[in-house]
Protein backbone atom coordinates (compact mmCIF):
# COMPACT_ATOMS: atom_id res chain seq x y z
CA UNK A 1 0.00 0.00 0.00
CA UNK A 2 2.05 3.13 1.27
CA UNK A 3 3.87 5.08 -0.96
CA UNK A 4 4.53 4.74 -4.95
CA UNK A 5 1.48 7.28 -6.00
CA UNK A 6 1.60 9.68 -2.94
CA UNK A 7 1.11 13.04 -4.46
CA UNK A 8 3.39 15.62 -3.81
CA UNK A 9 1.04 18.08 -1.94
CA UNK A 10 0.36 15.41 0.32
CA UNK A 11 3.71 14.40 0.61
CA UNK A 12 4.54 18.00 1.80
CA UNK A 13 1.71 18.08 4.15
CA UNK A 14 2.75 14.86 6.07
CA UNK A 15 5.47 16.55 8.24
CA UNK A 16 2.93 19.40 9.49
CA UNK A 17 0.67 16.38 10.63
CA UNK A 18 3.76 14.57 12.54
CA UNK A 19 4.76 18.01 14.44
CA UNK A 20 0.94 18.03 15.26
CA UNK A 21 0.70 14.55 16.19
CA UNK A 22 4.14 14.69 18.10
CA UNK A 23 2.88 17.65 20.12
CA UNK A 24 -0.94 15.82 21.00
CA UNK A 25 1.38 12.67 21.78
CA UNK A 26 3.27 15.03 24.36
CA UNK A 27 0.39 16.45 25.59
CA UNK A 28 -1.00 12.95 26.48
CA UNK A 29 -3.88 12.81 23.86
CA UNK A 30 -4.36 9.40 23.13
CA UNK A 31 -6.77 9.16 20.53
CA UNK A 32 -8.24 11.99 18.13
CA UNK A 33 -10.67 12.23 15.34
CA UNK A 34 -10.30 13.96 11.98
CA UNK A 35 -12.61 16.60 12.96
CA UNK A 36 -10.88 17.52 16.32
CA UNK A 37 -7.38 16.86 13.72
CA UNK A 38 -8.26 19.35 11.69
CA UNK A 39 -9.56 21.90 13.47
CA UNK A 40 -6.04 22.02 14.78
CA UNK A 41 -4.82 22.00 11.58
CA UNK A 42 -6.84 24.36 10.06
CA UNK A 43 -7.56 21.80 7.57
CA UNK A 44 -10.89 20.06 6.60
CA UNK A 45 -11.99 16.59 8.29
CA UNK A 46 -12.52 15.07 4.91
CA UNK A 47 -9.10 16.31 3.76
CA UNK A 48 -7.21 14.58 6.49
CA UNK A 49 -9.35 11.99 5.97
CA UNK A 50 -8.22 11.68 2.39
CA UNK A 51 -4.47 12.53 3.39
CA UNK A 52 -4.36 9.76 5.33
CA UNK A 53 -6.03 7.08 3.24
CA UNK A 54 -2.97 7.37 0.67
CA UNK A 55 -1.19 5.38 3.47
CA UNK A 56 -3.89 2.51 4.01
CA UNK A 57 -5.79 4.23 6.65
CA UNK A 58 -5.12 4.62 9.97
CA UNK A 59 -8.54 5.46 11.59
CA UNK A 60 -11.69 3.19 11.93
CA UNK A 61 -15.08 5.34 11.13
CA UNK A 62 -16.61 7.26 14.36
CA UNK A 63 -13.20 5.99 16.80
CA UNK A 64 -10.96 8.42 15.67
CA UNK A 65 -6.80 7.81 15.42
CA UNK A 66 -4.51 6.53 17.77
CA UNK A 67 -2.11 9.56 18.06
CA UNK A 68 0.80 7.35 18.91
CA UNK A 69 0.57 4.72 16.18
CA UNK A 70 -0.17 7.59 13.68
CA UNK A 71 2.84 9.36 14.81
CA UNK A 72 4.94 6.25 14.36
CA UNK A 73 3.79 5.43 10.83
CA UNK A 74 3.98 8.80 9.67
CA UNK A 75 7.92 8.69 11.13
CA UNK A 76 8.41 5.95 9.17
CA UNK A 77 7.19 7.13 5.90
CA UNK A 78 9.28 9.86 6.44
CA UNK A 79 12.39 8.04 6.86
CA UNK A 80 12.70 9.27 10.33
CA UNK A 81 14.16 5.63 11.82
CA UNK A 82 16.46 5.78 8.64
CA UNK A 83 19.31 7.60 10.91
CA UNK A 84 20.43 9.61 7.96
CA UNK A 85 23.96 11.39 8.19
CA UNK A 86 24.32 14.87 7.39
CA UNK A 87 27.28 17.09 6.64
CA UNK A 88 27.17 21.33 6.27
CA UNK A 89 28.82 22.84 3.62
CA UNK A 90 29.37 26.39 4.78
CA UNK A 91 29.89 27.46 8.42
CA UNK A 92 28.79 31.15 8.35
CA UNK A 93 25.95 32.93 10.32
CA UNK A 94 23.06 30.54 9.26
CA UNK A 95 25.36 27.29 9.01
CA UNK A 96 26.54 28.13 13.01
CA UNK A 97 22.59 28.60 13.58
CA UNK A 98 21.92 25.09 12.18
CA UNK A 99 24.94 23.63 13.84
CA UNK A 100 23.82 25.17 17.27
CA UNK A 101 20.15 25.52 17.22
CA UNK A 102 18.53 23.12 14.25
CA UNK A 103 17.40 19.41 16.22
CA UNK A 104 18.87 17.17 13.70
CA UNK A 105 18.24 14.67 15.81
CA UNK A 106 14.93 14.92 16.58
CA UNK A 107 13.91 14.05 12.94
CA UNK A 108 15.98 11.29 12.39
CA UNK A 109 19.71 13.01 11.32
CA UNK A 110 22.72 12.65 13.10
CA UNK A 111 25.15 15.40 11.93
CA UNK A 112 28.72 14.18 10.53
CA UNK A 113 30.93 17.06 10.22
CA UNK A 114 30.91 20.74 8.80
CA UNK A 115 33.35 22.31 6.19
CA UNK A 116 34.33 25.67 5.75
CA UNK A 117 37.06 28.03 4.09
CA UNK A 118 37.60 30.10 6.98
CA UNK A 119 41.00 28.67 8.51
CA UNK A 120 39.62 30.58 12.13
CA UNK A 121 36.99 28.00 12.34
CA UNK A 122 38.92 25.20 10.49
CA UNK A 123 39.47 23.03 13.60
CA UNK A 124 37.04 23.67 16.11
CA UNK A 125 33.62 22.06 16.85
CA UNK A 126 30.24 24.00 16.84
CA UNK A 127 27.15 22.53 18.46
CA UNK A 128 29.23 19.43 19.19
CA UNK A 129 30.52 19.31 15.41
CA UNK A 130 33.85 18.99 14.04
CA UNK A 131 34.47 21.64 11.41
CA UNK A 132 36.89 20.64 8.67
CA UNK A 133 38.48 22.70 6.10
CA UNK A 134 35.75 22.75 2.84
CA UNK A 135 38.93 20.74 0.52
CA UNK A 136 38.62 17.86 2.80
CA UNK A 137 35.35 17.67 2.03
CA UNK A 138 36.22 14.77 -0.39
CA UNK A 139 38.65 12.74 1.68
CA UNK A 140 36.07 12.73 4.52
CA UNK A 141 33.23 11.71 2.46
CA UNK A 142 35.15 8.90 1.27
CA UNK A 143 35.40 7.14 4.20
CA UNK A 144 32.15 8.34 6.13
CA UNK A 145 29.53 8.98 3.33
CA UNK A 146 26.95 11.09 4.07
CA UNK A 147 23.23 10.85 3.21
CA UNK A 148 22.47 14.83 2.81
CA UNK A 149 24.57 18.12 2.28
CA UNK A 150 23.36 20.97 4.00
CA UNK A 151 24.61 23.80 1.34
CA UNK A 152 24.99 26.78 3.55
CA UNK A 153 27.62 28.37 1.27
CA UNK A 154 27.55 31.68 -0.38
CA UNK A 155 25.49 31.71 -3.67
CA UNK A 156 29.00 32.34 -6.12
CA UNK A 157 29.66 28.89 -4.20
CA UNK A 158 26.38 26.95 -4.24
CA UNK A 159 26.54 24.99 -8.09
CA UNK A 160 29.95 23.83 -7.69
CA UNK A 161 29.34 22.55 -3.97
CA UNK A 162 26.55 20.64 -5.10
CA UNK A 163 28.07 19.19 -7.79
CA UNK A 164 30.92 17.56 -5.08
CA UNK A 165 28.52 16.99 -2.93
CA UNK A 166 26.51 14.69 -5.55
CA UNK A 167 30.22 13.18 -6.72
CA UNK A 168 30.57 12.25 -3.21
CA UNK A 169 27.99 9.96 -3.75
CA UNK A 170 25.87 12.59 -1.18
CA UNK A 171 21.70 11.75 -2.30
CA UNK A 172 19.96 14.92 -0.93
CA UNK A 173 20.95 18.54 -0.62
CA UNK A 174 19.25 20.53 1.35
CA UNK A 175 19.60 24.53 -0.33
CA UNK A 176 19.57 27.80 1.75
CA UNK A 177 21.97 29.35 -0.94
CA UNK A 178 18.53 31.07 -2.86
CA UNK A 179 20.28 30.05 -6.05
CA UNK A 180 18.88 27.42 -8.38
CA UNK A 181 20.83 24.40 -8.35
CA UNK A 182 21.52 22.85 -11.72
CA UNK A 183 19.71 19.98 -11.22
CA UNK A 184 19.88 18.63 -14.30
CA UNK A 185 23.41 18.03 -13.31
CA UNK A 186 22.90 16.13 -9.82
CA UNK A 187 22.04 12.89 -11.26
CA UNK A 188 20.27 10.80 -8.49
CA UNK A 189 20.19 14.04 -5.89
CA UNK A 190 16.85 15.28 -4.41
CA UNK A 191 16.96 18.92 -4.06
CA UNK A 192 14.89 20.60 -1.58
CA UNK A 193 14.92 24.06 -1.68
CA UNK A 194 14.69 26.99 1.41
CA UNK A 195 14.13 29.71 -0.38
CA UNK A 196 13.59 32.78 2.03
CA UNK A 197 13.44 35.53 -0.68
CA UNK A 198 9.95 33.88 -2.22
CA UNK A 199 8.73 33.33 1.06
CA UNK A 200 9.05 37.34 1.77
CA UNK A 201 8.08 37.79 -1.27
CA UNK A 202 5.08 36.07 -0.69
CA UNK A 203 4.55 38.05 2.34
CA UNK A 204 4.63 41.10 0.74
CA UNK A 205 2.43 40.14 -1.86
CA UNK A 206 -0.44 39.47 1.04
CA UNK A 207 0.29 42.58 2.92
CA UNK A 208 0.29 44.86 -0.05
CA UNK A 209 -2.81 43.27 -1.33
CA UNK A 210 -4.82 44.88 1.38
CA UNK A 211 -3.87 47.91 1.04
CA UNK A 212 -4.28 48.77 -2.28
CA UNK B 1 -7.55 42.99 -14.15
CA UNK B 2 -5.01 41.69 -12.03
CA UNK B 3 -5.21 40.59 -8.39
CA UNK B 4 -8.13 39.39 -6.78
CA UNK B 5 -8.81 35.57 -7.14
CA UNK B 6 -5.09 34.43 -8.11
CA UNK B 7 -4.56 30.89 -7.17
CA UNK B 8 -2.41 30.85 -3.78
CA UNK B 9 -0.17 28.02 -5.85
CA UNK B 10 0.24 30.96 -8.95
CA UNK B 11 1.22 33.53 -5.88
CA UNK B 12 3.42 31.46 -4.60
CA UNK B 13 5.40 31.01 -8.28
CA UNK B 14 5.86 34.82 -8.51
CA UNK B 15 9.13 35.34 -6.52
CA UNK B 16 10.38 32.47 -8.86
CA UNK B 17 9.64 34.23 -11.95
CA UNK B 18 10.48 37.75 -10.75
CA UNK B 19 13.70 35.90 -9.95
CA UNK B 20 14.25 33.95 -13.37
CA UNK B 21 13.49 37.24 -14.72
CA UNK B 22 16.04 39.34 -12.85
CA UNK B 23 18.65 37.16 -13.71
CA UNK B 24 17.40 36.99 -17.62
CA UNK B 25 17.58 40.92 -17.24
CA UNK B 26 20.89 40.73 -15.66
CA UNK B 27 22.20 38.76 -17.94
CA UNK B 28 21.30 41.20 -20.85
CA UNK B 29 18.32 39.29 -22.36
CA UNK B 30 15.53 42.01 -23.85
CA UNK B 31 13.01 39.16 -24.66
CA UNK B 32 12.32 35.48 -23.91
CA UNK B 33 9.76 33.26 -25.44
CA UNK B 34 7.23 31.16 -23.35
CA UNK B 35 8.94 27.70 -24.26
CA UNK B 36 12.95 29.02 -23.33
CA UNK B 37 11.42 30.80 -19.89
CA UNK B 38 9.71 27.44 -19.47
CA UNK B 39 13.26 25.33 -19.77
CA UNK B 40 14.92 27.69 -17.49
CA UNK B 41 12.53 26.99 -14.91
CA UNK B 42 11.55 23.47 -15.16
CA UNK B 43 8.04 24.62 -16.08
CA UNK B 44 6.03 23.73 -19.54
CA UNK B 45 5.25 26.29 -21.59
CA UNK B 46 1.65 26.32 -21.30
CA UNK B 47 1.35 26.81 -17.71
CA UNK B 48 3.90 29.59 -17.87
CA UNK B 49 1.01 31.25 -20.07
CA UNK B 50 -1.70 30.53 -18.17
CA UNK B 51 -0.07 31.77 -14.75
CA UNK B 52 1.11 35.55 -16.65
CA UNK B 53 -2.16 35.48 -18.19
CA UNK B 54 -3.74 35.82 -14.85
CA UNK B 55 -2.32 39.39 -14.48
CA UNK B 56 -3.62 40.18 -17.75
CA UNK B 57 -1.21 38.72 -20.22
CA UNK B 58 2.45 40.19 -21.06
CA UNK B 59 3.15 37.99 -24.00
CA UNK B 60 2.11 38.18 -27.56
CA UNK B 61 1.55 34.92 -29.66
CA UNK B 62 4.82 34.16 -31.65
CA UNK B 63 7.08 37.15 -30.07
CA UNK B 64 7.34 36.09 -26.27
CA UNK B 65 8.14 38.45 -23.36
CA UNK B 66 9.66 41.96 -22.56
CA UNK B 67 11.90 40.77 -20.06
CA UNK B 68 12.17 43.96 -18.47
CA UNK B 69 8.46 44.96 -18.43
CA UNK B 70 7.81 41.63 -17.15
CA UNK B 71 9.97 41.54 -14.33
CA UNK B 72 8.42 45.01 -13.23
CA UNK B 73 5.26 44.06 -13.35
CA UNK B 74 5.99 41.17 -11.22
CA UNK B 75 7.61 43.52 -9.05
CA UNK B 76 4.82 45.48 -8.77
CA UNK B 77 2.06 42.86 -8.49
CA UNK B 78 4.43 41.47 -5.20
CA UNK B 79 4.46 44.82 -3.62
CA UNK B 80 8.19 45.45 -4.45
CA UNK B 81 7.84 48.69 -4.58
CA UNK B 82 5.75 49.26 -1.61
CA UNK B 83 8.64 50.33 0.89
CA UNK B 84 7.96 47.87 3.40
CA UNK B 85 9.28 48.25 6.86
CA UNK B 86 10.69 45.86 8.70
CA UNK B 87 11.75 45.06 12.29
CA UNK B 88 13.52 41.73 13.46
CA UNK B 89 12.64 39.75 16.50
CA UNK B 90 15.44 37.99 18.23
CA UNK B 91 18.77 38.52 17.35
CA UNK B 92 20.30 34.97 17.60
CA UNK B 93 22.39 33.09 15.51
CA UNK B 94 19.49 33.27 12.82
CA UNK B 95 18.32 36.96 13.39
CA UNK B 96 22.24 37.54 12.96
CA UNK B 97 22.01 35.80 9.41
CA UNK B 98 19.29 37.47 7.98
CA UNK B 99 20.64 41.12 9.88
CA UNK B 100 23.77 40.23 8.23
CA UNK B 101 23.13 38.52 5.17
CA UNK B 102 19.53 38.80 3.84
CA UNK B 103 19.50 41.46 0.93
CA UNK B 104 16.61 42.95 2.73
CA UNK B 105 16.52 46.23 0.17
CA UNK B 106 16.93 43.83 -2.92
CA UNK B 107 13.24 42.74 -2.29
CA UNK B 108 11.64 46.20 -1.49
CA UNK B 109 12.08 45.96 2.36
CA UNK B 110 13.39 48.33 4.48
CA UNK B 111 14.78 47.06 7.96
CA UNK B 112 14.29 49.64 10.57
CA UNK B 113 15.71 47.83 14.13
CA UNK B 114 16.43 44.54 15.92
CA UNK B 115 15.00 43.74 19.59
CA UNK B 116 16.68 41.30 21.63
CA UNK B 117 16.77 40.07 25.30
CA UNK B 118 20.52 39.82 25.37
CA UNK B 119 21.95 42.82 26.94
CA UNK B 120 25.77 42.48 25.74
CA UNK B 121 23.67 42.90 22.17
CA UNK B 122 21.20 45.61 23.07
CA UNK B 123 23.02 49.03 22.17
CA UNK B 124 25.14 48.16 19.17
CA UNK B 125 24.58 47.07 15.71
CA UNK B 126 24.44 44.49 13.36
CA UNK B 127 24.31 44.85 9.59
CA UNK B 128 24.09 48.58 9.99
CA UNK B 129 20.63 48.25 12.24
CA UNK B 130 20.21 49.31 15.71
CA UNK B 131 19.98 46.86 18.50
CA UNK B 132 16.86 47.64 21.26
CA UNK B 133 15.76 45.72 23.97
CA UNK B 134 13.35 43.26 23.72
CA UNK B 135 10.89 45.44 25.66
CA UNK B 136 10.95 48.74 23.60
CA UNK B 137 9.52 47.25 21.24
CA UNK B 138 6.30 48.72 21.84
CA UNK B 139 7.47 52.26 22.16
CA UNK B 140 9.89 51.79 19.07
CA UNK B 141 6.87 50.87 17.08
CA UNK B 142 4.48 53.39 17.90
CA UNK B 143 6.43 56.29 16.84
CA UNK B 144 8.12 54.06 13.73
CA UNK B 145 5.31 51.46 12.53
CA UNK B 146 6.62 48.36 10.75
CA UNK B 147 4.66 46.47 8.24
CA UNK B 148 6.54 43.35 8.99
CA UNK B 149 8.03 41.44 12.01
CA UNK B 150 10.83 38.60 11.74
CA UNK B 151 10.57 35.80 14.36
CA UNK B 152 13.42 35.08 15.22
CA UNK B 153 13.38 34.68 18.64
CA UNK B 154 13.03 31.21 20.67
CA UNK B 155 10.07 28.68 20.32
CA UNK B 156 8.92 29.15 23.69
CA UNK B 157 8.62 32.99 22.89
CA UNK B 158 6.81 32.61 19.54
CA UNK B 159 3.29 33.08 20.51
CA UNK B 160 3.77 36.16 22.92
CA UNK B 161 5.89 38.19 20.60
CA UNK B 162 3.46 37.89 17.43
CA UNK B 163 0.63 38.82 19.58
CA UNK B 164 2.98 41.52 20.64
CA UNK B 165 3.93 42.35 17.19
CA UNK B 166 -0.12 42.10 16.51
CA UNK B 167 -0.93 44.79 18.94
CA UNK B 168 1.76 47.09 17.39
CA UNK B 169 -0.15 47.18 14.28
CA UNK B 170 1.88 44.81 12.43
CA UNK B 171 0.37 43.81 9.28
CA UNK B 172 2.60 40.70 8.45
CA UNK B 173 5.14 38.23 10.53
CA UNK B 174 7.92 36.06 9.11
CA UNK B 175 8.02 33.24 10.96
CA UNK B 176 11.15 31.36 11.75
CA UNK B 177 10.33 29.69 14.69
CA UNK B 178 9.16 25.96 13.63
CA UNK B 179 6.06 26.99 16.11
CA UNK B 180 2.27 27.08 14.47
CA UNK B 181 1.37 30.36 15.52
CA UNK B 182 -2.40 30.96 16.94
CA UNK B 183 -3.55 33.25 13.58
CA UNK B 184 -6.78 33.58 15.35
CA UNK B 185 -5.17 35.74 17.95
CA UNK B 186 -3.56 37.35 15.23
CA UNK B 187 -6.40 38.99 13.38
CA UNK B 188 -5.27 41.15 10.29
CA UNK B 189 -1.95 39.66 10.38
CA UNK B 190 -0.31 37.77 7.53
CA UNK B 191 1.63 34.74 8.89
CA UNK B 192 4.42 33.12 6.43
CA UNK B 193 6.59 30.43 7.92
CA UNK B 194 9.48 28.93 6.93
CA UNK B 195 9.54 25.67 8.38
CA UNK B 196 12.78 24.64 8.47
CA UNK B 197 11.95 20.86 10.19
CA UNK B 198 9.15 20.33 7.14
CA UNK B 199 11.41 21.05 4.12
CA UNK B 200 14.39 18.53 6.08
CA UNK B 201 11.49 15.81 6.99
CA UNK B 202 10.44 16.44 2.91
CA UNK B 203 13.69 15.57 1.93
CA UNK B 204 13.83 12.53 4.13
CA UNK B 205 11.10 11.38 2.27
CA UNK B 206 12.62 11.57 -1.08
CA UNK B 207 15.68 10.03 -0.20
CA UNK B 208 14.11 7.25 2.22
CA UNK B 209 11.88 6.30 -0.96
CA UNK B 210 14.58 5.59 -2.89
CA UNK B 211 16.27 3.40 -1.20
CA UNK B 212 13.82 0.37 0.54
Amino acid sequence: MRKGKISPAVIRRLPRYYRHLDDLFKAGVVRISSSALAGNMGLTASQIRQDLSCFGGFGQQGYGYNVERLRGEIAEILGMDRDHTVVVLGVGNLGRALLENFPFTRYGFRLEAAFEVDQTLVGSKLGGVQIYHYDEMERFLRTSPADVGVLTVPGSAAARTAKRLAACGVRGIWNFTNVELPESELPGVQVENIHFADSLLTLSYFISEEQP
